[in-house]
């Protein structure tokens, strides 16, 4: 059976509002849903529009005007609208869930008689749906207010919602499928595939899973639908800036037959993800093994070491093995949401510390990094090298951002962020009937059916910061099952206690996971020590970027320097091989953070002899070095900041 | 008296055929050249069509269709044209000269009877003469060629092309000016100024001054005459490619004002040397003053260490301070010649080896890369890194090539690269009345008048091979004068002989020259022994792509690293500081090269225990490099190349 350890419901899982998770958790509810609420009734002075309700206020004939904005801004409404769902699935808000009632509504009326929803459609080209499937977003858009729903109605137990997804679906499905008079299209943007599986799950309905699994088969196939559909529209070609060979879209082979992480890496990882779910529900292996061999390309070969992906700012996507630029990466934001939901995904069907790692390298460095402390400021971009004065003056680093943006005109990024940490719950914990398995440290406290018992877990960890993780197992009634307990990549000497008694680690793990069966009662506990020393990681040495270079790593957090601590021209900074590196805890910067410290060495630009080209090396001088967690730069004044240090064999 | 030390003609310089610039020249003359005949008549199978002389043709009544290509194809012509003119000042080619009066009548056929030039605006805007200098390169093209007449002129004494120049550069002062009535405007692509000068010079007439001295003069002044300009078309605003501050035109400001080296590098250069022409002519010291500002920032802060400049794509432009990257660099080979051309005209001005330095760094490494070593094939972008596989799958390095091209769209390079070559003879010497300067070392002879008498000078040297120049002096009579012989600034130790008598250089040098006063006689030699240990190379630590990096040069060349030499992954390897680099002559490797061989060290990718990241320092092992000149790169099988070399302290 495929991928039968399934992730938690976010009801299930509460984290504790001091915690790590449960701070920024709160920042998202408090702050960031209410100002995105503002951002997509356009009521943020000086940011972008987003044009995002009033389009569907349009579509539901309360608003006029013409449709404002790119084709897909119903999305960034759908995905609010998730991130509200899974807050209110662990603690009521009125105030938000109000705001979500009237959206819902709103959709409502704008929804077609056929189930059809699509405020660009409607609004502007009411005759053109479903003819341009490979750049409207239509499907895109629909997957992403399937995903809401589906998380809105589990949060509220409210079906109105759920009503308009089923619909939207129901007229998916009568328009696309293999039968006479349905098109064998699929989205230029997935997305829909995974949210079907999930309205699959919700409700029961298998014509939601075959039409998942459409998609994906249809993928890529000759002739190529994108191909038939231009023509069909009168345009005899591809656009210019598109990829002939369609592996932008991820569109180039048949996804069964496709070995290297292509194209747009957001939408590589939503079809990815789609992929696993599809072999999961329809016990897929030779689709898993498709999924196995591009997550292989995409963490061997085409990740950075923030959780970071898709190198190249044209197109927005991977490019090839190694090329991992530090300060011209794209590294968007949702890119690594994505590839915390194909890690998850990969998971459920395969107990390997290996997703985990990525799960959490992703989610503690590039995902956190793009929201401001706040949650009122968004990075798209994550690049690991900048020098602002070039990202103001070089075009070709325009894209590259040194603060964090109020909004964007595509504005993906800022609701991605908070569906993801609003359901932080679903990446924790996942379980079958017979083992419950612990993936990421957060404090709090979650709820398992096993052998029949209900098994409350209760984990207690300042981690991060924190090297301690204790774990609570009350079941109801004693039980026997397995608790599978991660012991991170990272970590080179665990040790794991089981009610004070310590055990043998090495005996536990398989596959990274310390697997504890035993029959437990109310009260066991079981102590992790994740030991931190600050590591020193370097790339593989095909990577051309990083060469003679090393970025800092504490536990699961990737450091970075910034001008701010370190003074300006990061560049002239050497870190010898055999520096002493030291973490200690600042509870007065940014809210508490563990940076690292180190003697170094600067190249001295005041000692420096000759004009522009000179024949002696700068002579250096000892310096102190600061580092702070990669997540959290650019939320003080604005500067340089690096990752990737030089060091100095020295 | 500004300028008073003029470069001697082309016709006064021979360099020996056999020698380092006899043989590009060699090349320039008998493969070049006719194969850039064939390129402006659209005769090379698989390259960029020209329309250079179809678009004449067309202008002259003999052809027909449309103007092709860019409005500025005309100037291409001329380039090749004045190329041609330097070669035949020195060795007859009945062929080239056939080429060269057939162009020259078909232009005075196109040339209109108010002496209109122009094949563009003739063919396909008649009526929008003068009417966007910003864009559309009229004065552009009428100034390259009036160099081109000016150097044909001077070669074959031949009047025809001289009448069509002095006939187009009256037109124009017809049209501009300050009287009543006429435009007071000034090109977009400066180099009028400069070819008015040349015009003024051959001769005699002041007016070309005087326009010269206009335009330089008008840009940049308020109100914006490029603003007024597109308001007469009934354009708004600037286009949004365009530079609103018109710093890519050099006119954001009147050129007196001026500080930093902005915009559009190759513009910026030939504005420059016009700037110093007129200075010279008008004996302007403010202007000159002017000139060695915009120098100094040039070249203390955004000069590469090949001699290159204009660090971006986007505008083929300068940036700011230090911001030189090595894989996106731009590095017009233009850019570079102009360089040389204003370096050259400091020069006249100021005797001082810096801009000796300079001019050599730059033809001896970016200039000559422009060229395949056999003459078909250019390099318009000049990058110090180079990875092919990112140039073919980065859209952002997609203007980088790893491989010399037969011809581009925008071919202003090639037969730049042509006349430049085709004029070495004028870089080499200069003279005043009473001295007779030496700035480059280029065996051959030269013919000089001093003290009222001809001197022969000869130079007999295997630069930049071999260390050894010997200059020998031929007066028709025992004449005193100053015999200024520059002494490098790369070269640490130079010896110096008069009749085999060894002096002390520093007892000799000004400013970079030694200063040789005495009364020669015929057979009077100076020995001068310039020692090429190798250089390590460092750049000023605020060149952040520079930090931890070396160079390697002898004498004048830089040298780079090639994959067909050193395997692929070049950042893979670093030499360490105390490495022995050492030099041989191999005399079969492209012609005779001198190559530089070291023992280094390459990280070991197989020895690599990690995936994409690890925590080891990948092993490395000892390797032997072996460097060749950076001009030389890609004339063998295409690969990676790279400049910086990572520096190793221990």
């Amino acid at each position: 059976m495929i991928g039968d350890k399934r992730p938690l419901s976010v009801k299930d899982v509460v984290i504790d509002s001091n915690s790590f998770w449960g701070e920024r958790s709160r920042v998202v509810r408090s702050v960031g849903l209410p100002y995105q609420w503002k951002a997509l009734n356009d009521q943020i002075p000086g940011a972008p529009p987003s044009h995002g309700i009033h389009n569907i206020r349009i579509a539901a004939g309360r608003g006029t005007g013409p449709h404002r904005g790119p084709v897909f801004q119903d999305s960034d409404v759908a995905k609010w609208l998730e991130a509200v769902g899974y807050q209110l699935a662990v603690k009521p808000d009125p105030d938000l869930e109000r705001a979500a009632d009237e959206v819902i509504a709103l959709i409502a009326e704008a929804q077609g008689s056929d189930g059809y929803f699509n405020s660009y459609f409607t609004v502007a080209e009411p005759s053109k749906r479903w003819t341009n499937l490979r750049d409207q977003h239509e499907l895109y858009c629909a997957g992403h207010f399937i995903e809401a729903a589906v998380a809105y109605h589990d949060a509220t137990g409210k079906t109105a919602v759920l009503d308009i997804a089923t619909r939207l679906a129901d007229c998916i499905d009568s328009v696309f499928g293999p039968r006479p008079g349905q098109k064998r299209g699929y989205p230029g943007h997935e997305e829909i595939e995974l949210a079907l599986v999930k309205l699959y799950r919700t409700t029961g309905e298998k014509r939601y899973l075959d039409l998942a699994k459409f998609f994906i088969d249809e993928r890529g196939r000759r002739p190529h639908y994108f191909e038939m559909e231009a023509k069909a529209r009168g345009e005899e070609k591809t656009p210019p800036w598109a990829d002939s060979t369609y592996a932008y879209w991820q569109a180039h082979l048949p996804v069964r037959e496709q070995t290297d992480a292509v194209g747009h890496s957001v939408r590589a990882m939503y079809l990815y993800s789609g992929m696993v779910d599809v072999a999961i529900e329809t016990e897929d292996e030779g689709l898993l093994d498709v999924c196995k061999r591009l997550w292989r390309n995409v963490v061997d070969k085409k990740m950075y070491v923030t959780g970071a992906i898709g190198s190249s700012s044209h197109g927005e996507a991977f490019t090839f093995d190694y090329d991992l630029p530090s300060d011209t990466a794209y590294a968007e934001t949702c890119a690594s949401i994505g590839l915390a939901m194909f890690a998850n995904r990969m998971l459920q069907c395969d107990l390997n510390s290996e997703y985990a790692d990525v799960l959490e390298r992703a989610l503690y460095n590039t995902v956190l990094s793009g929201m401001s402390l706040d949650g009122t400021k968004y990075f798209y971009v994550n690049p690991l090298e900048v020098w602002p004065q070039a990202c103001d003056q070089r075009r070709d680093k325009s894209y590259v951002k040194y603060q964090r943006q109020p909004w964007f005109g595509c504005a993906c990024c800022p609701p991605n962020i908070m569906r993801t940490i609003s359901s932080l719950g679903t990446y924790v914990y996942s379980q079958n009937e017979s083992m419950i398995c612990v993936h990421l440290f957060a404090a709090g406290r979650a709820r398992f059916e096993v052998g029949g018992q209900e098994v409350l877990l209760t984990q207690v960890t300042g981690y991060p910061d924190s090297e301690e993780v204790r774990i609570e197992v009350s079941p109801q009634q004693d039980v026997e099952f397995t608790l599978a307990v991660r012991i991170p990549g990272w970590c080179e000497s665990p040790r794991l206690m089981i009610n004070g008694v310590e055990e043998s680690v090495q005996r536990l793990v398989r596959s990274g996971y310390a697997h504890i069966k035993r029959r437990w009662s109310s009260g066991d506990t079981v102590d992790l020590v994740l030991p931190m020393p600050i590591l020193r990681v370097r790339a593989n040495p095909a990577v051309r970027a990083c060469a003679g270079k090393v970025a800092l790593q504490r536990g699961p957090i990737v450091y970075c320097l910034e001008e701010v601590d370190n003074g300006s021209n990061l560049s002239a900074i050497s870190l010898p091989t055999d520096a002493e590196l030291t973490s200690h805890f600042e509870s007065d910067l940014m809210g508490g953070t563990t940076v690292i410290t180190a003697e170094a060495y600067r190249d001295d630009e005041s000692a420096w002899s000759g004009g522009l080209y000179g024949k002696e090396r700068t002579p250096r001088r000892p310096i102190a070095v600061k580092a702070v967690p990669y997540w959290k730069w650019a939320n003080r004044q604005p500067g340089e900041m690096l990752v990737w240090l030089r060091e100095d064999p020295c």
